[in-house]
């Protein structure tokens, strides 16, 4: 294997490498032998601190993979086979994992069109319709994701607002939150500002593009789930053995606020090269920049010369939209050459 | 977090560690961005070493976890609704995975009784009374485990003939090989000839016992079941993000046959275990020691004493037998001392 | 149980009885012992039948209703775990079968916005972006239903050009031909010339809105789907064992033509309630006429006075859309009388 | 079609016709319009014939097939994903539904080897050596069959005693009632005192085997599954549009105590054939003839001279076993003729 090294990426947050804190916890946690399947004190370890950070009454389960702790959560909330799920139609569980919700549990997901990527309290009201109808599934669970798949976030009182629609109906709050981290730092609050407090029932909580090597945590905020989310986690594939090294990863994010450092810092990345681009008249910022992700629209020749040079991904070829990640590990000097190019390439 | 350690473990393969060498690699791909998903060059080095061991047709497919490699390889090979796979009723499949089989892939198991872990080709056809019957499940798919649940082996010559009698059949073969490395290292043999050259057509690679952190191997020893392997690895929620940690993770193991002289090294302690008790007059071994595992029966009062001090799991209460396995990084001396202790309890 | 009969409806129809002929085929077969599950000469002459109306190629499976009907039919030929069927979003299997795809079938449905009902080959290609991505559904099937939910007709040539977008792309075409036989009787033209001609390779044939008591036809136009087939029509629930009373409806309605003068006069009664009614200026007719239903936009109020003395459906309450249908067994007298009533109400 | 009759079949109770009071009650249905999908007055009244019979709180659900109102009845009981169901390896939802229990429900079973097809209390608790491990299913249903497979029964105290070991470790009683009627009639007791009154908390009650064209009732004796099951008739593709004529089947079985006329009927026919043969030395009954089944083993080359006359099943090939049903339309002439056929053969 040679050493040279890939070039900057703005593809995704997943195309940065681990913190290096995460690396140490891992060795650290490599001594000697250990309870497998989370019977150990990295586990309990972990445990705690969701607990810290969502509540005493949060149960934390530890996963492998954002996909599956999409699955986990909300396979523990849907119990009758007539269940379905409502959700953006740019819902990353709509979109991005090869059908799962229906083929893993079974279930329709209601899409509904958005200017930005965030749902409504109307939006999930004008979905009810069927309500009692045999021959339609019901809506079970309202699931949004935080931040959106567009970069954009819902505000503390706007999750309160959609939490108590679907209270008033029934339903359940599911939150996908591959990059709750970046919300957070984006809104300046806590965590349980964000869920607990504003009525989540079930939270994805991403770890790995925040500098995880491969982990997330399944957060229960209704302790009704927690034992159906145990079992759900070996059938739904998500059950390491060697468990504490997954725990160990998500205690080290979760210490000392390492977690809002590196949202804060791949946050700040994108506004400098949010920044330093949306003059250019040739250019549009597509939506509010309010993470770590900057989607604009530019002339295809542009594009197409830039993706010589950086890695990242064309959103809507149509509409020649672009989506540009940053990562906690994404440096000023990363960005502003970027940013040179940019200019420079719609100069001409 | 206190600083004490877990007492030596007996209970199972995977409450050791993660091997240094496993780490050291970890950290090396730790080296700014790359693309995700597995477009990256160590997943790239990954897939040429599995080709090395498992001839050029092979595909390796990187997973997370074992459950989640014996879902993606029998979804892959289960494409009629009514196909059925039969296995041993201790097979993992059947009675360690929560389900999953029937949740997540919806397919009956044929479950067949078996003295020690092993079907033979007769077990088999005598499962396949119902063929045309559209009453009943149609068996499409053989799935062994090598090492088998009670720590025995097939020898090369059995799997090919049970390969024989799939084929024959309408059948493919499918080997739960979460200790396979156990296997060859026990056999003398290596990967392919207990694989590919034997007639195997989908195999799980256990790496993780074998001393990774996390990942395991789906290969697919035909090449029309590659791209849907790609496509289930994403839907059975086995597609890591940062592809590379656990691609590196394998690489390192099957570097200079690590994964050999590890496997070899838990099946000499499990020897020397069993050497040093299988004389005791109350202690009966009960399966052949062919890999890392020691079954033995001993009266209850000395399992319930023994359980004081060393962590393993009682196989079957109401026969008294408990499974001792060791892993590879257990030493002599912890061997040495378990042993004197168990004779110290039955001289009693 | 008293005598007196319910209202005319114009709800629906299956809120028809059984055509006379129908009930005397099952007398007729009430005849002694026969064999169960289809291997009976009722069973044989229904499959005569269908090779009879379909070519020589085409295997008729029976079943008990449209949505078994539906499942039998996808299912056969989605083997894939990714697979996807695209149809239009008001299609019967995205509304109307309780989530049956996904949950049963574990198949994504991806939905398509229509002006009448009816896609378009460029709504298909439309939808096939994501080919090969992993992370995406893969689209194998194209599902249209003639008639379609709105009444309306996919003429020969757009069925054609229909499957041969499918087929150039890798996909397959499901009919749910739940009301087939209105639209041949509207088009003059042949089951086969809408079907085998136009290269449809499953269909789910409706009887019971045609006449039958309980009872469909899934017709495969592809050999290789005929044995999946059987062994599905027990899986999906839809094997009747004493399966020459349904077999025997299906030919009945097959026999001389009667499907077709029963779908012609259904048609005929709907033409005339339309032309009864077109005239008036507070009520529109939304799509056009081209079977046995017609929506109309009309006043709330008069929606609502209209429905204490018949039983019809509010399509679309929001903009006010009624559905009404007639049947083999709707009278001339019948229409009459409603479209009198509607005219009196509006005149108000 | 030809007008000759096939001959006597001993094969199935459904291989009979339907009985002429079942075609009267559909012919008495089939006056005009009426609702579609059960809102109409002969389901109403079905569904106070269920009551009567079962008690006030039983909902009666009338479905098309026997394995549609089982995957009905289960669907509804197991609403967590990991839940399993417990049943004799004979049952036919086990054997005989094409993994429609796996495939359909995605749920695993835990079958259980009896010797006469009948379940005790401690094959039950037997099984529950798993409970809380979260690799493991867990048992959350009870079925069992009455009549069973092999043409047994369950007394009223046995059904009672398994019950309450069902309830008392968490888990429902679900009977497979195919042929209930044929055991209330052997041991001479209601329904009622076989399933409301003995602890059975769903039930699926065969109608077609009775004497009905094509129907059966699932029977919820908890109301908190009654809505449920409703939506669960329609996902799983047993909800008759017409149900007016599945209903009015089940009326007229219900009525005057047909049921227990036609299954006595069709009991004593087998009592009769069994006293006719019992005395003979090469044919040996292999299980109490308590319904309407006489399982019998015999030389192969005599089964095989019947075979050429007759209709029937050989049950076990390699152990000569053959079943023989009876119904209620068999006459004692073809008994006696059957009988005196066996005896002339068992002669030579």
């Amino acid at each position: 294997m040679t050493d040279s090294r890939y070039p900057k990426s703005f593809a995704s947050d997943n195309h940065a490498g681990t913190h290096p804190a995460v690396l140490d916890a891992i060795s650290a946690a490599n001594v000697g032998d250990a309870p497998a399947y989370g019977d150990d004190r990295w586990t309990s370890d972990f445990a705690g601190r969701i607990r810290a950070e969502f509540g005493a009454a949060a149960t934390g389960l530890a996963v492998l993979n954002g996909t599956g702790a999409n699955m986990l959560g909300l396979g523990a909330m849907l119990t009758r086979r007539y269940d379905a799920v409502v959700c953006a139609d740019t819902a990353h569980i709509a979109t991005h994992e090869t059908g799962a919700t229906e083929r893993v549990l079974g279930v329709k997901l209601v899409t509904v069109p958005t200017a930005d990527g965030k749902l409504s309290p109307d939006d999930v009201t004008a979905r009810l319709g069927g309500r009692g109808n045999i021959s339609e599934v019901q809506p079970r669970v309202l699931s949004i994701s935080q931040v959106t798949e567009l970069g954009t976030c819902y505000s503390p009182d706007e999750i309160a607002a959609l939490a108590r629609t679907a209270h008033d109906n029934d339903m359940l709050l599911h939150m996908d939150g591959a990059r709750l981290a970046n919300a957070a730092a984006f809104l300046g609050c806590s965590l349980r500002d964000l869920t607990t407090d504003a009525g989540v029932d079930v939270l994805s909580f991403g770890a790995t593009k925040n500098g995880a090597l491969a982990g997330e945590a399944v957060v229960m905020l209704r302790p009704e789930l927690a034992e159906p989310g145990r079992f759900l986690r070996r059938q739904t594939l998500q059950l390491a053995s060697k468990m504490r090294f997954v725990s160990a990863q998500l205690t080290a994010l979760l210490t000392d606020g390492l977690w809002r450092r590196n949202a804060a810092h791949a946050n700040a990345m994108a506004r400098r090269l949010a920044d330093g681009i949306d003059d250019l008249p040739d250019l549009r910022i597509r939506w509010p920049v309010e993470s770590n992700a900057v989607f604009a629209s530019l002339p295809a020749p542009a594009i197409s010369e830039l993706q010589d040079r950086y890695l990242f991904h064309v959103w809507d070829p149509a509409a020649g939209v672009v989506r540009w990640m940053t990562a906690f590990d994404t440096s000023a000097e990363d960005v502003d050459r970027f940013v040179a190019d940019i200019r420079g390439m719609l100069k001409d």
